[in-house]
C-alpha cells in the first residue's frame, strides 16, 4: 500500500489533498457557512476517525499522535489567521 | 503511562487541552497576528511531530492517521467559521 504523503518534495506540511477528499467538508463550507448542523456532524466524522485508529495505537504512538493533532489544529487556526489578514491587507491595497 | 483524551465524556472531542498546551500557539495568536515567521516556525513544529510519529505506524495506521489528520483539520476549519459567523451575529445584536 503506497503511503500518502505529509510532507511534500520542498518539507512543507502537504494536508491539503487529503483535506480536498472529504466531500463532507467541501459541502459544508460550500455557502461560506457553518451551521450547527453541520458542525455536529462534522464531529460526529473527527470522533469516528479517532476511534477508528485510537486502539490499535501503542501507549508511545498514541503520545506521539496526540502531539500531532495539536501541532496540525495549531496549525491550521494560525493559517486561517494569517490568510484572513492577508486577504484584509489585499483589500486595503485595492 | 496514562493516556489522553481526544473525547471527552459527552463524546465530544476534546483537543483544546492539548492545543492550549503548546506555548508556542499562545505566544503566536497573542496579539491577534500571525506573521510569516511565525506560520514559518509552526511549519517546522508540524512536520517534527509528523516525522515523530510517522515511521512507526504500520502501512493501515498510517493511512487511518492520514484521515484524522485531514478530519481535524476540516473540524477547525468550520469550528473558526462557525464561531466567526456567532461573533458578527452578536455584535449585530447589541
Amino acid at each position: 500500500m503506497a503511503r500518502a504523503n505529509w510532507i511534500d518534495d520542498d518539507n512543507h506540511p502537504d494536508l491539503d489533498a487529503h483535506v480536498g477528499q472529504l466531500e463532507h467538508f467541501a459541502q459544508a463550507i460550500a455557502d461560506g457557512h457553518v451551521d450547527e448542523a453541520e458542525m455536529a456532524r462534522q464531529e460526529e466524522n473527527l470522533i469516528a476517525a479517532m476511534r477508528a485508529v485510537e486502539s490499535s495505537l501503542s501507549d508511545e504512538q498514541h503520545a506521539k499522535v496526540t502531539r500531532l493533532l495539536a501541532e496540525i489544529a495549531a496549525y491550521t487556526v494560525m493559517q486561517m489567521m494569517h490568510d484572513m489578514a492577508q486577504a484584509k491587507v489585499q483589500r486595503a491595497v485595492k
